[in-house]
């Protein structure tokens, strides 16, 4: 259930590098290279599916349930106040890699502008790197 | 696990009025108000919980999978070429009502304008309820 030329199956079989923030045996989550917002990251399911609704019952159960986990371990460690789950299906929602992900974009309550799409979210490299550090989670 | 003064708790039990799409065990489905397309919906726990990260591993397991449910009904019986889910946690994250819910936002191929704020969806009441009554979702 994977496809050779799909950019998210070759960076959770480590072909092209991502900043990994966790991993179990059915999910990935990774920093999105094209953030909303500091910190924006995406879980995306092990199995190559395009669409949320071709998901077997159990593997969205378990790409739903890493997702709440992700989200509260940014929470607290990013931290922030809030956040949005954005999952988009098909390029007129948005979709620009056909494999299921889920967006997790925090947001904060001093920030009054939210954004929906792709911003310069970071002030320098150094900064997402720092905040990289911060939110890589072990699970626990 | 309901709160008295909650807007969504008085739609589940019938106090306000809403344009129901489907209702389970758990879950409850109606139409939003406030609607970024045509057929826009929204996926309700019965329970009475703020963030998603607040909710147990079962309930978010039977929100996940009515809302997988409900999405897929929709793209047919409306019919849509795509749709996103979006799940807001916060007034930061532009959540309006404090109980977790799941958007189902349908989108298609020849609607190149793509809104995440509430527009004007509909050209008239008519043929709101004329969408409502195509996208009534029986379980089957």
């Amino acid at each position: 259930m994977t496809d050779p030329d799909c950019i998210f199956c070759k960076i959770i079989n480590g072909e092209i590098p991502s900043k990994k923030v966790y991993e179990d045996e059915s999910c990935y989550a990774f920093m999105d290279i094209a953030p909303f917002e500091k910190g924006h990251t995406l879980v995306v399911s092990k199995e190559h599916i395009e669409f949320l609704t071709d998901l077997r019952a159990e593997t969205l159960t378990q790409l739903i349930l890493t997702t709440q986990k992700v989200a509260a371990y940014i929470l607290k460690a990013l931290p922030c106040d809030g956040f949005n789950i954005l999952q988009n299906n098909g390029e007129c929602a948005t979709q620009t890699v056909p494999h299921v992900h889920f967006h997790i974009i925090p947001r904060w309550n001093n920030n009054t502008e939210v954004h929906w799409h792709s911003s310069k979210a970071y002030d320098s490299d150094e900064e997402m790197q720092e905040i990289h550090k911060r939110i890589i989670f072990n699970g626990q």
